[in-house]
């Protein structure tokens, strides 16, 4: 489908809103000029547009399938992945001395969003090997970096990550594939996982899989796992793929959407692995992994968002329908009240969930250039909002894009569907988003709301420097900013972690608003109180960001009244 | 899928909330005892569980196709449509001179919720004949009535609605297809027709199409446009199915979902057709027919809402993940607060959506029983917003229900995402959601606010009712009908109907809370404020009822912003 990328918003956001310049001021990131990145983004925006997008119905139409236990991935893609894996798309923040191009994340995370906008289930490919190459750039031992993060970053090869078996989703700790030493150092991992993206592919030479198990002498639960690196093809002595693991793609889901990408059932006999880090330490090293992730799929929505919202533009300024109240009244239907509010409303959560992934993505790179510890737990913090925003946002998008295609919307060859079955998987993998809102409320507010606070300041100072200015806009941020410190107040404050978790999801959805209500105030102020962001800004503060105080209502009501509705309540 | 069809509940909302004896104290509808109707409810409720039940997932994974030009319907749908037929299930509330029941369309509204729950694919066949045969009943001539009307009530004949065409749309004004007199008094009809929902089948032994034609003395617009009945065979002399009529169906649609309905492209090339009604008179004899229909497609949301949640709630009872915070620690994922809420709010929305369709549903049988204007203005206030709120409901719930599944929601062969994918056009056909919400603030107001006053004045005095035994659930429901009251005053206060449609979406689903709020009290009140309906009614009203305030903000913003973002800042 057509694609054009949006760098003017990526441009504006680093510049004028996330800034850039704190960045590129770190000796780290001192290459991270305006110039750089703007060069580096139309370049990878070039690839999608042309190259990756002429992809995305033909990954739908024509699934991934198994064949004779080897996957044969839809047409075309082993064309585009290789117009990523040559354009170093795959690993731009990735160590230069693996061949990598040290470029910040937030960069790495435009150019994901990019080519997701583009081609959702091809792009999930180099995020799942992005995330293999943070955990073992921090917790591999020397030899296997120098083994394999050279072909990861320059996409010979391609990662994966093993987490789920069919009893152990949510709840890691209760799996029970086996990890067996062997007489010469490695390991024979012996299990079956389910839900594997891209668990093989014909396009890499060898697809390499991270794997949880646990040792003889792991204690159940999660402190008892250890990570493992199982390729499918076992390097020879060269470096080079040679004998085939004992490892097998047993089936490929039959998914509501994102076709393309298969969806495996991994089966490991035995098959030879490496260990990642620390025995019975292999969750603090998928952690390092599934932060990346967890933003990188945030990432996924904003991608899907805007890929919907180009889609359902382009037909509303086509489509003619009845009598329109501006111009000559013939117009398209993008004249019509309605249809323009479902634009402006997609058009401004894609921004606002933009600017936070961006965000969060800053933060990342901030704590890599200082190590302060306030950047950590700003990435941290940010890092569920990112997850969870972001993937609601492109599902909301996408349904909206349906909607404003009438008929059309449901029709499959149109494409508005695609993206809505596509993008629904982002809620749910890398961490539910339920499982997000409660790390919000638990693992993030456990500084007693150190970061969360430091955040909230910061809304309310730049809303007091906008409010001579812009009053109003910046006094209804002030206002909802107000109303997200009692939340968190209100959180902090339930020593019972079951309170808060009765209203996690409506309180982070109502952090997103505040910040989506900061990053809009933001560009407005930076573009002089006047112009299409502040206009977009003004439809998004009056219209959107009064859904706050329901959110924080919902979110302040406590667990009582959820545990009195018993299961038989919901029987009658 | 397995379904339990909720009997106890409609029986409840009939009895204690939305007032079944009102009705039977009328004569028109005396017999409607409660007995009486529990006695259908559950002969209809174990037809749904039995025999539709089972034909949900067939639908999906076998396509109703084109063969040569006739229609082959799912494995198992004509046994189907044969128990539906002769249970008599397709005209309960028919007029009983042509073999009704002429029950009242409160009973018709729970069945059809009941059949779309258990199967929404093919319990859309009868709801599209029920709305033919409301259009005949009310404007055909006595000869077409005699022919046609107990056909179609015992089901041997189907019915369509033919209005969509490719140019024509929401704009049904813009049609195309013309009506040519011949000599023998009928009508020659030639014309394409899109998305026409069973356009055809292999069940019934004939199909009868409603068609929107203009005469040649038809102007353009509206106003001359006429209806037709177009049947696929003509009668002969007898009555019988004789010959094939001029049309055809072209070819089916390929869609998200509801893949067990046949979505037809029909030519109709001099086809031979009746007029029914007035000629250039056919948008009202179609509206009659819309009316109903606008309310079976809420019911097909609140029935595919029942449905997801069912089927969720089954799942939260069996998957075991986690630590749980009540009883051993070791139970189910219903023990976890978020999934808890997920349930909760997936049933209190649909208990509230399916009171809003009941209450429309009733003020139809009063408007019947005692032609009194209040009771039709009242059916017609509520019947745009049962629509929007049935389906958006359906959606919302549906894909809560994929979220609670995890990643197990996104598999195809669960099921969970086939409620989804299906219930998605509900919002689209019969009238866009879009289309419903400008029908509410334009013509729904357009008796300045009397028909919404009088429906305000009632929930406030309701409320006030309750405030002393129930003083935290009533005094938020009568504040937030006081939101209402303002936001009704705002949009009446503008004679420029582009500001009220900007807002015109956001007012209804404030709308619709405010109801939630309304029929969830009525329940806590008629229960004694104590037991399961007041645990959901204090969990629907602390919880989400709050959201009204954001929307009545959104609704009443104005036009103004929306059309100072022009469609060059979109492209931004």
């Amino acid at each position: 489908m057509p694609y054009r990328a949006p760098i003017e918003d990526y441009r504006f956001l680093f510049e004028h809103v996330i800034g850039l310049q704190e960045l590129a001021a770190t000796d780290r990131f001192a290459e991270a000029t305006p110039d750089m990145t703007t060069a580096i983004l139309t370049e990878a925006g070039r690839m999608c547009e042309e190259v990756l997008a002429p992809l995305q119905r033909a990954g739908d139409l024509h699934p991934a399938r198994l064949e004779n236990g080897v996957v044969r991935t839809s047409p075309g893609f082993d064309d585009g992945y290789r117009a990523i894996a040559t354009g170093g798309w795959i690993a731009i923040s990735a160590d230069p001395a693996h061949g990598g191009m040290g470029l910040p994340m937030m960069l790495t995370t435009a150019v994901n969003e990019m080519m997701a906008a583009a081609c959702l289930s091809l792009q999930l490919a180099p995020l799942m090997t992005q995330g293999q190459i943070e955990a073992l750039e921090h917790h591999a031992s020397d030899e296997l970096k120098a083994l394999y993060l050279p072909k990861l970053v320059s996409g010979e090869w391609s990662g994966t990550m093993n987490l789920t078996e069919s009893q152990a989703g949510s709840d890691v700790g209760a799996l029970r594939t086996r990890a067996e030493p062997n007489d010469d150092g490695t390991y024979a991992i012996t299990g079956q996982k389910i839900y594997i993206s891209w668990g093989d592919n014909d396009f890499t030479e060898n697809v390499c899989h991270l794997v949880l198990a646990r040792l003889p002498d792991g204690v159940p639960g999660t402190k008892g796992i250890s990570l493992f690196l199982v390729p499918r093809f076992i390097p020879d002595e060269g470096g080079a793929p040679g004998t085939q693991n004992s490892l097998s793609v047993v089936s490929l889901e039959h998914k509501m959407g994102l076709h393309g990408s298969p969806t495996c059932v991994m089966q490991y006999d035995g098959a030879t692995g490496w260990l990642v880090g620390e025995p019975h330490n292999g969750m603090r090293a998928m952690f390092t992994m599934m932060n990346n992730a967890r933003l990188g799929v945030g990432g996924q929505g904003v991608g899907a968002a805007e890929g919907a919202f180009q889609h359902a533009l382009a037909y509303a300024q086509e489509r003619r329908q009845g009598r329109t109240p501006v111009g000559d009244g013939s117009g398209t239907i993008i004249e019509h009240a309605n249809v323009r509010r479902m634009l402006a409303q997609m058009r401004a959560e894609t921004f606002a969930a933009r600017a936070i992934a961006l965000a969060c993505a800053k933060a990342t790179d901030m704590e890599t250039a200082t190590g302060a510890d306030h950047w950590r737990a700003r990435a941290a913090l940010l890092t569920p909002i990112a997850k969870v925003f972001g993937t609601e946002t492109g599902i909301s998008v996408a349904n909206t894009g349906v909607q404003l295609h009438g008929g059309m919307g449901y029709i499959e060859e149109t494409g508005a569907a695609q993206y809505l079955r596509d993008v629904r998987v982002t809620a749910i993998y890398e961490g539910t988003n339920g499982i997000q809102a409660m790390d919000l409320v638990g693992r993030k507010l456990a500084d007693g709301g150190e970061a969360a606070f430091a955040l909230i300041d910061e809304i309310e100072a730049q809303a007091e420097a906008a409010r001579a200015a812009l009053p109003d806009l910046a006094g209804p941020v002030w206002q909802a900013t107000e109303s997200l410190r009692e939340a968190t107040d209100w959180m902090l404050a339930q020593s019972d972690m079951t309170e808060r978790f009765a209203g996690a999801m409506p309180y982070l959805r109502g952090f997103a608003r505040v910040l989506g209500g900061h990053y809009h105030l933001a560009a407005a102020q930076a573009e002089g109180g006047d112009g299409a962001r502040t206009r977009l800004a003004r439809f998004y503060i009056t219209r959107l960001l009064p859904e706050h105080a329901g959110h924080f209502a919902h979110a302040t009501a406590g667990a009582g009244d959820l545990y009195a509705l018993t299961p038989s309540d919901f029987a009658a």
